[in-house]
């Protein structure tokens, strides 16, 4: 048995909503979480969306408000006054309400602004200015602090003074005078410690801290690294700014895995499954008319054997089998290479071990695999000859794989770009290239040489 | 300016080992996090790995050990004596000590069983009949848990008694005479309550949990679309049984998205960039042989069009482009299927819809690489025919890579496999076949009317 998240049960509140019965709505909605009722009104008819919306209380509101992404807060947002919209954006935490208020057209924004807490007002103001990527962009100002010269009995007492506005406190942060961060007092640490001490006497002075300009992904890397819940956000004077918390690093971490695996099959990372043919369309078509440029770098290769294929067809029949396993055998090593840099299980100065790992590796399987063609071809009824072919074409061909596979990934990272960067389209140009070469440029040296 | 995690001095350890100086070894580690100590201990030769993880205090020891994976692990395990050992494992949480046991021979795992605190071995014991990838093999037996008839101060009291054992207290739980689960009260909403409430007046009684055998993919899920810091894990009568929390949760989402790139790649979940070139050999060659086999049965597809090719052996040349943009865009299809289905934002009741664009877009994407194509190949030189046959070719071929990239994840899914075992490999066979077949058929019909 397992106990799985509620059933979701968005066509009863189709039904419902139909036929009018707005308190059978509110029921069914009532005891589902907001991530839940996020997903109710994905699954709605845009016409019914507003009028759900609007059953919800303020909180439950608000908290599906952050949940929605896109079209969907787009239409909610447009729709609702923008009296209605301050009182959502208050609820919120600072991080939330400046992503929501970074969307609004400047004049709504301003609107938002000065209806909002004015304390609130000013953090989300402050967060605006950076880029959703960084540290900066993923923090929040909602934190606890206290100063060096507090207790812990002052720092507990603190800690219960902003637990209604701050959720999450896993740590506390010690700032001095100006503000500048101290360290850290984990919540359990506090707990246990003795009122009466110093709270300096339990502060961390040497915790792990980003500075706002961090990219998001090393934010997400060290929130793996070491276990952490939250971490100190400080500005270049070492000031505290803010923290982030674990729950925004998660979807950060889902999200940059899927960037790699994106850019690897050269893919616009911002295309989502139920985008609109169109808008697929546009962001796919660049990626293939690109790779029509390397297909045709391919094709010349095949040009130039013409002649070769023209005296003996049977070539242009198992070409394609060198070419494509060449293709299949650099696929899974850029893919083992991309992890092991995304990892870090991998690094720059294992260049060469792998380098010379993954040559072994496509020679091996290009002797096994070339051994199977070979004979394969020879039981179809090919000439002795060709299986030999078709046997060096391979093992040449898939240690060509293992050294793009790796090194174009490896060349990457070192120049600091992106290693998925190293998609398909890449490497299989030079598999292909390979392939193509090694096979029709050996059948014509047997030719030449009165072998075939 | 970012403040990276501290920089790991490998190779002046090295020295400094080499040189026989273990005081300046153990100030270089002092102020390393135990996660950079593992990362050390893989950058040192095997025989000089014992001598600096005796260097470490216990309690870092012990930290490190957890931190470290496969060989290094074994090689420490079995170099110190079963006395040590029990000494590193009674300072460790029940889950990792859990994971440590499970990997010792029989005997070695009794004697450590029967040297380390009882309570502890107990629960370690209760652990080791989950599956490893399993909620329970994921939770770990330290939590906080009060009676339903507890009041607020009480139950501060149990989290102070519980502090130092229980780490990363975001929860408590409040459970009933039996043993099962009431509830949960968070750490926040615990310090804010007036003190002589009873607990359940605060208690959220209808809070998402698993049992144990829940796969911790789901887990993993449920943690992030709730956004949750811990979840209880309960057995089939609703007995509590233990906690997970979010820090072991993160490596398992990471994990699971890496086997969907892996299986996509048709890659052996378990392979590591710095395997051995023979480990890697043996788990890629199994389906470098099926690709084998599928691209046989492309190169059939040639085959029947011997004759055609032998008269217009330019054909040859522009056959492996039509297949080969297939593939590519096919390989895109497939990637945002499984990512959209991998994040729920795919639900198998959009499938026709899903289907019905990606036909679309492979069609559009088809009409403008094919009239690019077309262009090409006829500025090259080639029969104006040619062109028409690479356009037709190419939309038709497009739309094979759409239709067949996204009915093979959804089939997949809807039979309840894994939608990333739409690999390359059987994707591309579809599109090679279909970008000869269309290709070749196609000027065959085109000679026979004299088109061509």
């Amino acid at each position: 048995m397992t106990v799985e998240p509620k059933d979701i049960p968005v066509e009863e509140i189709k039904d419902l909503y139909e036929r009018g019965d707005m308190e059978g709505v509110k029921r069914l909605l009532d005891p589902l979480h907001p991530t839940d009722i996020a997903k109710v009104l994905e699954g709605l008819e845009e016409s019914q969306v507003v009028g759900v919306f609007r059953l919800l209380d303020k909180e439950t509101a608000s908290e599906v408000l952050v949940e929605l992404e896109g079209r969907l807060r787009e239409l909610l947002v447009e729709s609702i006054s923008a009296g209605e919209l301050v009182e959502l954006i208050d609820e919120m935490e600072t991080d939330d309400a400046t992503d929501i208020v970074a969307e609004l057209p400047l004049e709504d924004a301003k609107k938002v602004l000065d209806g909002i807490d004015r304390k609130e007002a000013i953090a989300v103001q402050k967060l605006l200015k950076y880029a959703d990527d960084t540290a900066g962009g993923k923090m929040q100002a909602e934190l606890v602090k206290v100063r060096a010269d507090a207790t812990v009995r002052e720092t507990i007492e603190e800690v219960r003074r902003k637990g209604k506005e701050v959720e999450n406190i896993s740590n506390v942060f010690v700032v001095d005078a100006e503000g500048r961060l101290v360290g850290t007092v984990s919540l359990n640490k506090l707990l246990l410690a003795d009122e009466e001490l110093p709270i300096t006497s339990i502060t961390d002075t040497n915790p792990m801290k980003v500075t706002t300009d961090v990219d998001q992904e090393e934010v997400a890397r060290i929130f793996q690294r070491y276990d952490l819940l939250s971490l100190p956000v400080v500005d270049k004077d070492n000031h505290l700014v803010g923290r982030i918390t674990i729950d925004d690093v998660v979807d950060v971490i889902e999200e940059e895995i899927f960037e790699d695996f994106y850019r690897m099959a050269s893919l616009n990372t911002g295309e989502r499954a139920l985008d609109s043919p169109w808008k697929s369309f546009g962001m796919r078509s660049p990626w293939l008319l690109l790779n029509l440029g390397t297909a045709f770098i391919s094709a010349s290769v095949v040009k130039v054997f013409e002649n070769t294929i023209e005296s003996l067809v049977i070539l242009a029949v198992f070409m394609p089998v060198v070419a494509g396993i060449g293709g299949n055998a650099a696929t899974q090593t850029i893919t083992v290479m991309v992890r092991g840099l995304a990892f870090g299980e991998l690094e720059l100065k294992s260049a060469r071990k792998v380098l010379f790992k993954e040559v072994v590796v496509g020679m091996a399987n290009g002797i096994l695999v070339g051994l199977f063609a070979a004979m394969i071809s020879y039981l179809l009824g090919a000439n002795f000859m060709i299986g030999v072919l078709l046997f060096l074409a391979m093992t040449a061909n898939l240690m060509i794989a293992g050294l793009s596979g790796s090194v174009i990934p490896i060349v990457l990272k070192w120049i600091g770009a992106d290693p998925a960067l190293a998609s398909s389209v890449f490497v299989t140009t030079c598999t292909d290239v390979g392939g193509f070469l090694t096979f029709l440029g050996l059948a014509a040296t047997f030719m030449k040489a009165g072998l075939l």
